[in-house]
């Protein structure tokens, strides 16, 4: 690590099968347009029941990213 | 969605298997007396310890759902 | 007041009007069925946008009233 | 203890003795209809003043039960 | 509600007229460059005095939207 | 803005019609004795029940002035 | 309760006895210059330690009361 | 006080009597191998439910001492 | 220590040139009119920024002191 | 449970598998030196990203003891 | 001040030198790509240890700006 | 970073010079007995005040280090 400056953004990521597979929807959705990510922090967690079963996990989490270029992209 | 009211309850799940499963018991203990659950929000993840070993994983949640006729029920 | 013991149950309000709106949606449905509702707090404020526009202004708040005769109903 | 599900109420308890006796009152009131309380929470710790002495003592707590068969109960 | 990913960024709107204006403008900005915005969290609740008089009100708010391609922007 | 210093009390309003009434009743009362009121944060939004109805809207706010001559007035 | 506004100042009570003294002794000083108060909320329960002993109980707890004719005193 | 550095070290204190002795009787215990205790803080209140009555009152405390050879000790 | 009672105020100091200055501003000006400060606690720290410079740095502190004779002032 | 003095201490276990590993990671090792081992608490839940990739799972948990002869170890 | 809107990111910077360099260095790298920056608010303050000694300080702090054109940008 | 498990420890660092020096000497002290430091987290940022200046200024924080061999130590 060194003098860099990181950009935190706030995602929620949702999944059928269980919270880290939510987690790592979001994360990889974020890596579709972001390089240099670095480190994720859970928010909150919750689910959507639908006929008495957990229809939806869903995970809110910061990532984390060295800004290279454009700080507010 | 519409013009509802929802009623949350906290309910605490317990699991030797493990987070989801305990949140899942917690979720399908509420659905043998509430119909219509919405959603639930992880408040709490705790766990015991025995022999050096986890012996229960418990998380604290509130579900909510929609209320139809009984508000305090 | 005396030395009564209250109860306070968690409520989520919808209105497609306003805050106010939803609160009172929620104070109104909570009267139907328990007597002696005393005062709310709010927890959290939220919406639903729709087609760029807030379709549901929602309002989760804390319902406390006196417990007369069964202080879990 | 084993995998029960726990539901938790939340209760304000008031007394002209002292805190302990607040809490007291709440968990006395909650035992007279429901059976398998387990343990209670402190959420927030209040008091009415009157003519410059402390009238009532007031305690926000939340108390968990052991859920047998009707958990929204 | 599917497998969906989505973003949240924070905004302040601020109004002459009250609290819920000041929400709607911040929305109605959103609105203006994000597609598929879905619901909005209040953070916090201000206001600007001038001359004694409420001027502006101010409201921090968190506003969800689903990412369709690009998640940074 | 300068390297003013700013001293914040802490205020309940209450109104019979509404939230913003009620901030707008504290700021009015603060104003009536202190110079310079400069801003205003909303920190607990509470209200009075009676016979089902909402009696009164309490609002708990920091208000902030620039203190010119006597800092803990 | 009518459309009073009120002020809540924080205190800090210490007491060689214990919480309730502490809390009785912060109220007690408050009413010397202050009437009207109507209410106190504990924030911090803390103490000193002395050769393995408590030496001094100390409360934090914000007593507010009615308003009524200088707002920041 | 002067440039001391100091350790905060988090105990339960549990007692069938009250909340005080509680928290005298983790200061105790902490006296037993630690020189130089010189405050605590309340971080939580709780308590044990046996047949209706409190079996035991719980208060989670930080105690802070001075550092004078062996830091993480 | 003794059993004192102490009253705790909110101040917002503000400098140019970095944070230590933005409290010690605060305090001074507190010293101005208040005998017997005793500590000050940090609850925010926060910025104007001006031309892409920090133009000041504004730190709200709360700063506590013994009560002598007039509790409220 | 009786009237034990229990200590929590503050662990980050890490895992490349995913957060209950995480959490039983430190669990374990907390085992390796401590006795009687009673219960957890999650604290933080957070990872590393390498290469778009979750590297490592990092869950921050408290882990409570009894403490029998050496409070401070 | 006007009805303007505003937008929040969140940015960590790090410095080698002290706590205030680290936020210049994120409010400045912001500023590349930003007009109008108005504020910033620090939300956390950490830092890397290397050898015994503080390598990095590293602060989180919000940023606000003037939304002109883009508010998600 | 690997798979290993950290601990983290609460300190509290004071200085007469400023808030960098308060961590420093914390983290100085922590490094006496403790091998493999890795990072700090600021907690509360206090101070206290003798003769309207700021004697000492304290910073509690946590230190958080790789666990080698005695994880309770």
């Amino acid at each position: 690590m060194s003098e860099h400056i990181y950009k935190k953004i706030e995602l929620v990521g949702s999944s059928k099968i269980g919270l880290e597979d939510a987690i790592q929807n979001a994360v990889a959705k974020a890596g579709e347009t972001i390089r240099n990510l670095r480190w994720f922090e859970v928010v909150e967690t919750r689910g959507q029941i639908e006929n008495g079963q957990i229809a939806y996990w869903q995970v809110t989490l910061k990532v984390g990213f060295t800004i290279e270029d454009h700080p507010s992209s």
